[in-house]
Order: structure tokens, then sequence, then C-alpha cells
């Protein structure tokens, strides 16, 4: 397809009407663990968030601010979850969206608040509130770099990016940043992503939007398996680009969801690429499945095996995990037409045919398979549905990363 | 709980009526890879398989020839699962049952066929069918080591039992033989347990008991998440004993069924004991759950996370890992009423109260951690439903068994 947007090199500050920050509070040793986004006006606010029960204090505070209305911040902090911390945790995630109001003359309910670092250690406020006032002190058209940086907590790379798009002939911008690669570290929780951007959109059609959206990319991802206690997904949109507001009806709304979609899609596979120990970036599309939800199953199945996973870390063209981990995903198909093919840089190869393999060259695959992107296809042949998915390699570093911290 | 059974230090041959054997049929290179368990007289004949659509073709026929009633035989070779193998591998499987049974004087549809192995390469029927002829050749009343010694794949011990229990003053014994530890060799698939009891039951009887026992024994085990194509346990009874045949309404029915659980449960113990590159054996129990289905969700989500498997890998007590895929399992419990204990031989440790963790002492959880066998356990206080399972850890050896094949 020809792209209706501009990809740019940039982040959450890109977007007009859109400062922030990120400072040392003293949570971390040493790195950036304070991060402030904040919108000149009130913006509209989407977000999502984990479904994990056992889920952390901001994320019970953010979901309370998001269903009232307005947003005009985000505050976030990394080096302590606040995940596992009670009564007192909640507590305290109330008086990070209270100190960060105070400090943008807005109320509570107006910012939202996200965690993410040690499970179960009680948040060290008396360094928070005031690294919350710092980093409003230090609030930049130009602070999204130091933003992205502040989130990150063992992540091997930053993660930032930003599209252009032009809605009723105005340049609408969205930014983004994220963090995470898995529960990477012993404790550590995983996934946050932050986007802004000027459009002018109505709020419920941007919650729709993200909801949607998030099944396709964020839930579409895996490292290991392990959902965790703070994932968030939070949207920003101040209107300052001036277009008339998107909704159901705006004839442009699919340009606009095209690049809404691409920068979520384009940050939750940065977050695969740097999961953890990983040596593979593995892509897994289904097509012509029953129903979508088919095609979503046996992706999640196949990208989630172990086995599959430790075969691609080995260069192993081992179609039969594949096969395995597709026939107990639940996915509606027939053995008896289903073929798969692997693909990357090097080239594509069959493997299986009508469900049995096709004796395919160990040579051709091992190319395929010492490429670091390979990309997995299974064809249903049985319906028109269609679901894809992205995940990573089980490598001795991933045991050495998550088993070896203390010893 | 008093035993009302006693244990052997037996096989399948142990009770009366069985006679079985183990050969080399050259399969596998040089061990062993045919074995034949066969009953004097007709058998009832129970089974459970697979639930994983790419199952193998001799689960398929082996499913037909249970549903018509009486079994004489089991066939099983390993080296070759007979998966993904089309319409070859089905009509090879009916050779197998064919030629056992023209061995032994019965119907093809008298035999239980269970394969397992490489996954996708068509069987060797020159070899098949002249070793389980060598293999009805063979046949003794103490062939039962051979039987367990030749379903052997890349096993590193044997798994045998025996249990004998009294019922209408007659002595009952049941045996047992198992193989597998994960789908652990590249290609290679699962769990073949296989039992035969000279009890007198009824048929519809046995296969139910075997149904609601495989649910808490080999369906609460896990290595590494993944269901292969060749799963089977089947047993046989062949009323040798000349106890009253047992069914809903015998007396003594709960002592058979108490040694029987028993005898499933310790194989499916023994098959994670043996997991592929496992250091540690952990057990999870969830007490108190509002229903049987939430305990055992939270169970298998403590057991299958793989932060959780590599965090005992590295004998590191971490609580926020266990209470977060508590989190996500979808059983339904009260964060502010969890508590969570870590014990073994070297005693007991409570880790989380009330969701959060109780700052337990460094030293003592290492203690814990050091020994081989670790049980988790989870008071949820919120009902009176319990579960068991059992999980190894994630170790280095895992990664590289299941990926370092070929390189």
């Amino acid at each position: 397809m020809t792209m209706k947007f501009k990809v740019l090199d940039g982040d959450v500050t890109s977007p007009k009407g859109f400062k922030a920050s990120g400072i040392h509070a003293g949570i971390k040793k040493a790195k950036k663990d304070m991060t402030l986004i904040v919108s000149d006006v009130m913006a509209e606010g989407a977000a999502v968030f984990t479904t994990n029960k056992a889920c952390a204090a901001p994320v019970i505070v953010s979901k309370a601010c998001v269903n009232q209305g307005k947003i005009k911040a985000i505050v976030v902090n990394s080096g302590n979850a606040n995940a596992c911390t009670g009564d007192k945790g909640l507590e305290d995630a109330w008086t990070m969206a209270e100190t960060t109001a105070k400090a943008l003359g807005v109320e509570k309910e107006n910012v939202i608040v996200s965690s993410t670092g040690i499970i179960g250690v009680p948040m060290p406020m008396e360094l928070v509130v005031p690294g919350i006032e710092q980093a409003a002190a230090e609030l930049s058209y130009d602070g999204g770099l130091a933003a992205a940086e502040a989130i990150m907590t063992t992540d091997l790379c930053m993660k930032k990016i930003a599209v252009e798009v032009e809605i009723d002939g105005k340049t609408v911008t969205l930014g983004g940043i994220a963090k995470g690669s898995g529960m990477i570290h012993p404790n550590m929780a995983t996934m946050l992503s932050f986007i802004t951007s000027d459009v002018k959109i109505d709020g419920d059609f941007l919650q729709e939007s993200l909801k949607q959206i998030t099944q396709k990319t964020y839930n579409m991802i895996t490292v290991d398996g392990d959902t965790s206690t703070n994932d968030m997904v939070a949207v920003l949109a101040n209107g300052a680009a001036g277009n008339k507001a998107i909704d159901d009806k705006h004839p442009e709304k699919d340009k606009f969801l095209e690049a809404f979609y691409f920068i979520n899609e384009y940050l939750a596979k940065a977050i695969v690429r740097d999961g953890e120990g990983a040596t593979k970036f593995l892509e897994a599309e289904i097509l012509n499945a029953p129903t979508e939800e088919d095609a979503q199953l046996a992706v999640k199945s196949i990208l989630g095996s172990s086995l599959v996973k430790t075969a691609f870390f080995g260069e192993d063209g081992n179609w039969g995990r594949i096969l395995c981990s597709i026939g107990y995903s639940g996915a509606d198909y027939d053995m008896d037409k289903i073929e798969i093919f692997l693909s990357s840089a090097a080239g594509e190869i069959q493997i299986v045919k009508a469900g049995q393999g096709v004796g395919a060259s160990e040579e051709k695959m091992l190319e395929i398979l010492k490429c670091t992107d390979i990309k997995i296809t299974a064809d249903f042949h049985k319906g028109t549905a269609s679901a894809k998915g992205w995940g990573c390699d089980l490598s001795y570093d991933y045991v050495k990363i998550n088993g070896a911290y203390r010893t």
C-alpha cells in the first residue's frame, strides 16, 4: 500500500502544543527516572491498561482519570512499579497525580499516572514529589528525547517515532515513545507506550480506535507471555492542528487511522525487537483462516511456544513444532489444507504442504534462518480472515537475565 | 491420609494375566524401540488422548479401537511419531494394529497403537512389521521392564511403578509405565502412559474414572506448555483378580480409585521430574479458591510462567512474579486476601500477605530454594476449592537441548 503519511525522526514533542521533560529524581541510582508529558491545553485522553488482576496502583488511578474526561498531562516514573503495594501504594499514586496537577494548575483527575520498576516496594515519595516538581520546571517543547530516556528500565534502545499526515489540508502530527522488553529484569514491569497528537478528534472515537488498534498491535506481540501488572498505552490529542474534529463520519478518518495504526505497530514491534536476550525478530502471519480470532489464536500460539522460540534461536527449521503449536492453539483449520512458509532477507521456502513436510532444502532453510528478521506464514485455505503478530526467540540470555539475577 | 494400598517396585506385568516385551526393531539406531503389552484375555480398555488438532495417526486409530470395546493389546514404537504423515501414516498405523492382531489371533480393533519420535517422517514399515512379530514372539510374564525401556526416547530415567490394593478380599494389582519429559528433543513427541490391572471393572466406569483422574494428574503437569501430537494414557483391566466388578455402586470403589489415582499421579510427577534440563521439581497448590477451576487456572499459570521458572532456576525467591502470574491467570481471587508460602525440605517461609511482600528473610528463602523439590502454596481465602500441579524450572539446558540441536 502507498503510505498516506510521512514518518519523522520525532517523539512526543513533535506534535504542536506538547512539552515534555525527563529528569533524575533519585529513584534509580544514576539514570533518569521521571518523565512528564504535558499538553498546552486540555486534551482528549484515551488509554488501555493491563488486564492483570494484580494491576498496579497507578493503573487504578489512571483508569479513573481517563474515564472522567479531559487530560492535561502524563507523569511517569521508572525504577519502582508501585505494584502490590496495597492502600499506601494507591495513596502514593494519587499523590503523584496531585503533585503534577498542582504544578500545572489543574485537577488531579486531569493527570495520567504511570510507573515501571520493582514490584512490591513502597514508592520513595520523598524523592518522587520533588522529582515531579523538578520535571514540571524543566518542561520544554523539545523535551521528548529526555522523556523517552527517563521511562527506560533495562531497555537496550530508546523507542520513539513521529508521523505526519494531512487532514482537512492541515498537517496533523502524531508522536510516540515506549519502553519495555518483557519483564526483562527480575521484578521489573513491562510495556508502556505514550502517544501525543495535535489532531482534533472526538474523545470516544479516539478511545474506540485505540482499543481496536491495540488488539492488532500491542496485544499481538509476545516476549515471554507474562502479562505485567503495569502495562499501559495512553494517548493525548490536543486539537492544535486545527482540522475538523475526527469522528466516525469524518471523510478522512481512515487517513488518520492508518497513521495512528502505524505508530502503534511501530512501537509494538520496537518493544519485541528489544525483547530480553532476543537474537531473532519473528513475524507470524496466518492467511485465509475462518475467522480473525482463529488466525490470532494460531499466531499467538506459534510465537508463544518455547519449542518454536528455541528452534529459531538454534536456527533449526523445525516445522513440526510450528504445526504442533497451531494444533493446540484452538484455531479452526484443516490439517490436509495447511501450508507453511518461512521467509527472510535470504528468500522464501515452503516447509509444509497439506499438513505434511515437503522435504525442504536444509541449506536454503539455514540461509533463511541465519537472518535476524524471520517471517512464518501459514495459509489455512479455509476462509478469508488473517492476522499478524510479532515475537522473538528464546535464548540462553533470556534464562541468564531472568534466572541469574541474584546469583 | 493412611494409604489403603501397597506400593510395589513393579510395572505393567505385575498384575495377573499380562505379558509384555520390548525389543529393537531398528527404528532407532541401537536402543529398544518396540513395546508390546498383552492381556491373556480380552480386557476392558480405557484411554485419553491429546487434544492437539494435529494429532498423530496412531491417536486416530486408537480412539476408534477404544470406542468399539474390548482391548487385547497395546503396541508402541519409539523413534518415529507417525505424526503429520497424512493418509499413508493412517494406513501404517492400521497396519501396526493388524500385524499385532494377527500375531495374537484377534481383530485389529482389539489393539491400541501408539507411537513416539520424529514428526513428519514416514514410518519404516519394513522394520516395524517384523519388529511387531518379534515383540509378539518374545512376550513374557516378566517383560514389563523391557517394555518400559522400549518406550523411552530421550528420557533420562525409566518410569514404572505398581500398586496393590485389596478389593472384596482379593488382591488387585495395578502396574504402569510412562515416557516423555516434554517435547524434549527436536521433533520428538511427548507423554505416554500405559497402565495394566487385573481388577474386574465396568468399562464405562473405568473410562470415566480415567478421564477425571487425568484432569488432576497428567493435565496438571507442565514442562514447556507445548501439547504434543501423540499424548496418550491407556489402561487395560482384565479382571483376573476375581473381585466383584467395580462400578459406581461397588462398596469399595473408593479404595480402588485411590490406588488408581496414586499410580497416575506418580507417573505424571515422574515425567515432570525428568523434564528437559530441569534442575528443580516444583509443586504449586492453591488453597481456598472460589472454584476448582479458579485454583487450576492459577496453578497452571504459576507453573507455566517463564519468569517464575527462570527465577527458580536462579534460586531467586521472586514473589512478584508468582503474584503476577496468578494475576493474569483468569482465576478469581482478591489481592488483599492472598497469601503465598514457599516450602521445601529446608522449611517453610511466607513471602506474601494480603497481596503484599512480607519482607521475608533472604537467607531463609535461599536455604529453601537451594533444595531440588520446592512447593509454592497460595491461599486465596475466598472459598473452599483447591488444586495442585507440578512443573519444573527453565534452565540453560532447556534452551540448549531444544535450540542447539543441529548446530
